[in-house]
């Protein structure tokens, strides 16, 4: 066996996020949306990797490494696949490639966030719409919607990529992950390893215990709180047995309903655990 | 957009295939086997990559590139996944990349073929378990399963990589492709741009229409000749709506039937579609 560079890890991780079925509101192996389509996300992880290299590479900034990814990813007519799955593995590839991956190390990573890492973080935004929420007047300026034409403002309050996430993470699961260590990731990814059977089932079933556990920061942006708050406890009724995962999946994609945060933490969950061993 | 590039329309064309769905007898999004699973389809592409940017760089010979192909789409527990599937793209990335992608570039490509490529086709059986079948005694010395330790009479023969496939020609069908310019792959990625849809549903009716044009030489290896020659008519039966891909796939299944080269076929169609410009 030849070992999974960490680039290749983050490509397959995204490769096994969206096979996952089912991960009810999100693109699987069984479900897609006509223009948002299971091809579309293989060609976004093949796009990505040049960016998942140079996020190995110490002597490249994760911000750059990040943007080079989105711009690979993007390499298909759907847009955005993976933006925030490869904010979150990004990270955690860079950890992995010049470290041992622990909340520990990643943190690091993120403590070592410069001002141009920002700068490359927005400029991402300049290859593809994300959907995001409006920002509060005062940070304006801030709005990831500018792209790259916040950098003056970034290098004026000289903010680097860490202190970007911190600003986000109250309005932004993955944000949240790159502040707190990959707590819930890892947690994740734990699970990923305790389970047994197909990959593509661990991944549906740690999907929905992440989903169970916290609201959806991407629901609540597209669909508002009270929503968000329904998807939690519709999922946490799946895990019950009291609802049915698949009939669930069929209702969220019809009521658009995207939880496209929890899809980004399985992905960074499937990371972390090809990193810990999980054999494919 | 940016250019994919030949090596990564190469680990897309893997990943399209095994995404195509239905496609009796063979994995896709909607069944698997218990030891052949899609999720090592994705290791598999993932895995094959550094083979596949060898196949694109002309200091490289295509037969090292194979075997390196092979040996990072071996690194999971399945084995062999698409073996036959990169023996038809390899030299057809060498091809995108060296000139334009026609029959005649990749015949160059056959054409030029050395003795030492040869001894890397063979090198690749060293990493999996490929069912072929029992070769005539006279060429034993030349049997595949010698892996790397036919390498001596390859020499003492002086065959060229080429060479070997227009021995094999006969009784496998990626062979043959190497022998009259991928006439089959070329045709049946004129069919993909001519067709509409996704490409999931798209990929289906190529394999159906390879797999109603000829016997599929790898059921033939494993279930006999008669057998490939029901396979050949029930594929065309889907085509002409009298029996349903759905069900034929259950049966195949079922029956292990395994028409794994018309698969491979159908990914160097998938990769010849992609170099022409096949929207993702």
């Amino acid at each position: 066996m030849i070992d999974r560079t960490p680039a290749k890890n983050g490509q397959l991780a995204l490769l096994l996020e969206v096979a996952g079925t089912p991960k009810p509101g999100n693109v699987d192996r069984h479900r897609e949306y006509d223009d948002l389509r299971f091809e579309q996300f293989l060609a976004g992880a093949v796009g990505a990797v040049h960016g998942l290299n140079l996020a190995a590479d110490p002597e490249t900034g994760v911000g750059h490494a990040f943007e080079r990814a989105i711009a690979g990813m993007s390499n298909q007519q759907a847009g955005n696949t993976q933006f925030g799955a490869l904010l979150a593995v990004v990270p955690l590839v860079r950890a992995a490639a010049t470290d041992r991956l622990t909340p520990e190390s990643v943190t690091t990573v993120v403590d070592e966030t410069t001002v141009a890492d920002a700068v490359g973080f927005y400029t991402a935004f300049d290859h593809v719409d994300v959907a995001v929420g409006d920002p509060p007047p005062e940070t304006d300026a801030l709005d990831v919607r500018r792209g790259s034409g916040a950098a003056p403002e970034l290098r004026r309050r000289d903010l680097t990529l860490g202190d970007v996430m911190a600003e986000s993470a109250p309005v932004d699961g993955v944000a949240a992950e790159w502040v707190n260590g990959f707590e819930r990731s890892f947690g994740a990814a734990a699970w990923l390893q305790a389970a047994d059977g197909p990959i593509y089932r661990r991944t549906s079933e740690v999907y929905l215990r992440l989903l169970a556990e916290e609201i959806d920061t991407f629901v609540v942006t597209r669909n508002g709180a009270e929503t968000a708050e329904e998807v939690k406890n519709r999922a946490a009724a799946v895990l019950d047995g009291v609802e049915d995962a698949e009939s669930l999946a069929e209702e969220f994609v019809s009521r658009d309903i995207n939880p496209g945060t929890t899809a980004d933490l399985t992905a960074a969950a499937l990371y972390i655990a090809l990193e810990e061993g999980l054999v494919i």
